[in-house]
């Protein structure tokens, strides 16, 4: 049981992880932190939040739990702030995309003074963002990925663990590095390439939207993603998602090959392996 | 109000058109014309078809509306069996994802004998295949569109508009070459693109299928869908969908180098602009 749970920006996610710990009762008391105290007022009017302030470290101070719910090029920033701030048994995570930036910031702030901390990623997310979008239910049956490495105080894996399964959420552990070459795949290149592909047919086939349905529209749904967190999360992560790229393209030019040389049996048996290892998604 | 309607091939659409024919009452009596007699009891049993059968002259003998619902590469097969066995009132359609092959089919039949026959393609559809997968609200609110030609019998269009209006889709005409075009944009890419993204990950990022959240099986969930129709529709529409395939390269192309280049504003601005885009699907 957490006494005081501190949220460092109350977006999709932070104000997701509010509700649902406001939902389970696994705090005692939830403090939302964000620059812009009016964007705050719809979490209290809900009850998500007990306490709303723009006030870092007074936010933070006493905190048992604070997690860093801002995007992957802010988070480090804010993560040298808590540090300063948080109390000397807290416990710190975020919940970001990419996870090496984030530990190695912590790696380095763990030389200035020790700190519990360890990096969580939840796989659930919303092409929406904001507090609006958040839901008590986004991490129900989810995958969280903590990331601890050599160096991490095993009370933080322990702590932030037990936080997310009393969520709801299943958790598992990654290296950072691992991580991010697989979320590289699993969902940077797919946001990419939904990216893309919308950008192609807007620009070249626009005369063609009227004709959208249900295949295209669930293909493209995360090229509405937010941009600014999605700009953040490319480039941090590039070189895993520049080489998941380069494996796209691959399979995309044998394809293109196949198609080019009207080989139907031998395009058939390709989509055929394809549809079993789609169809193997749990 | 259609005394008989014959439909060839009971899958997934032409499965839906006769649950969906029953359902809004327009057709006097739904005869089923397969290959495979069994397969086409589960829809008698349903109640969809009142007659099944395997012999395609004596199926569609009577028929004011006959229907094609088999492959795109079949279809013209079968169109000329239709052809040689419809009575002179009768009108064909059919409901293939590509419309100038069927359509120059049609064309050429013609000129032995004169028969009214316009091409339609319902904007609707399933990554799941046969009659399990049919639905009578399938074409509830969905675009049909219909491909005539200046060689096209207007009671055929006029015909088809009505049957599929009555069925709840709402209809739009094309000529079968802007047809042919937009639908590589808006279905035929997206499936490309979605098999090509499933092939990458699971050769070389398998271990990260585990973190599969919904973004990746919203993007990939169309690779599951039949292989030997999309291989089929691949080889039809191969020179479009090249066309298609070079507009997504170039936008993949932009994407990278921008990723490439760590250019954060940049990418922001960029996809920015596409989930505006995004975001003005009605």
């Amino acid at each position: 049981m957490i006494r005081r749970l501190a949220i460092v920006g109350v977006g999709l996610l932070g104000g997701s992880v509010a509700r649902a710990a406001r939902a389970h009762g696994v705090a005692g008391e939830i403090v939302g932190i964000g620059r812009d105290g009016a964007r705050l007022a719809a979490a209290l009017r809900d009850g998500a939040l007990d306490h709303a302030t723009t006030d870092l470290p007074g936010g933070v101070a006493g905190a048992d739990l604070v997690i860093l719910g801002a995007t992957v090029a802010a988070n480090p920033v804010l993560l040298e702030r808590v540090w300063a701030a948080a109390g000397d048994g807290a416990i710190v995570t975020d919940v970001g995309s990419t996870k090496r930036s984030i530990v190695r910031a912590a790696e380095r702030l763990a030389a200035t003074r020790p700190l519990a901390f360890v990096g969580s990623h939840p796989m659930a997310g919303s092409e929406r963002s904001g507090y609006a979008a958040s839901r008590a239910d986004l991490f129900d049956g989810a995958l969280v990925v903590v990331t601890p490495t050599d160096a991490t105080e095993p009370r933080a894996v322990k702590g932030v663990t037990a936080f997310w399964e009393g969520l709801g959420a299943r958790v598992t552990a990654l290296d950072p590095d691992s991580h991010d070459r697989g979320v590289a795949a699993i969902s940077h290149l797919p946001h990419l390439v939904a990216y893309a592909l919308m950008a192609a047919i807007a620009r070249d086939g626009a005369d063609a939207l009227p004709l959208a349905a249900r295949g295209f529209r669930d293909t493209t749904r995360i090229a509405a993603s937010d941009p600014a967190m999605w700009a953040e999360i490319f480039v941090d992560n590039r070189d895993a998602l520049l080489a998941r790229t380069g494996e796209f393209r691959r399979a995309l030019d044998e394809l293109e090959r196949l198609v080019r040389g009207a080989d139907r049996a031998a395009i058939e048996t390709l989509l055929s392996r394809i549809k079993v290892a789609r169809e193997g998604l749990a």
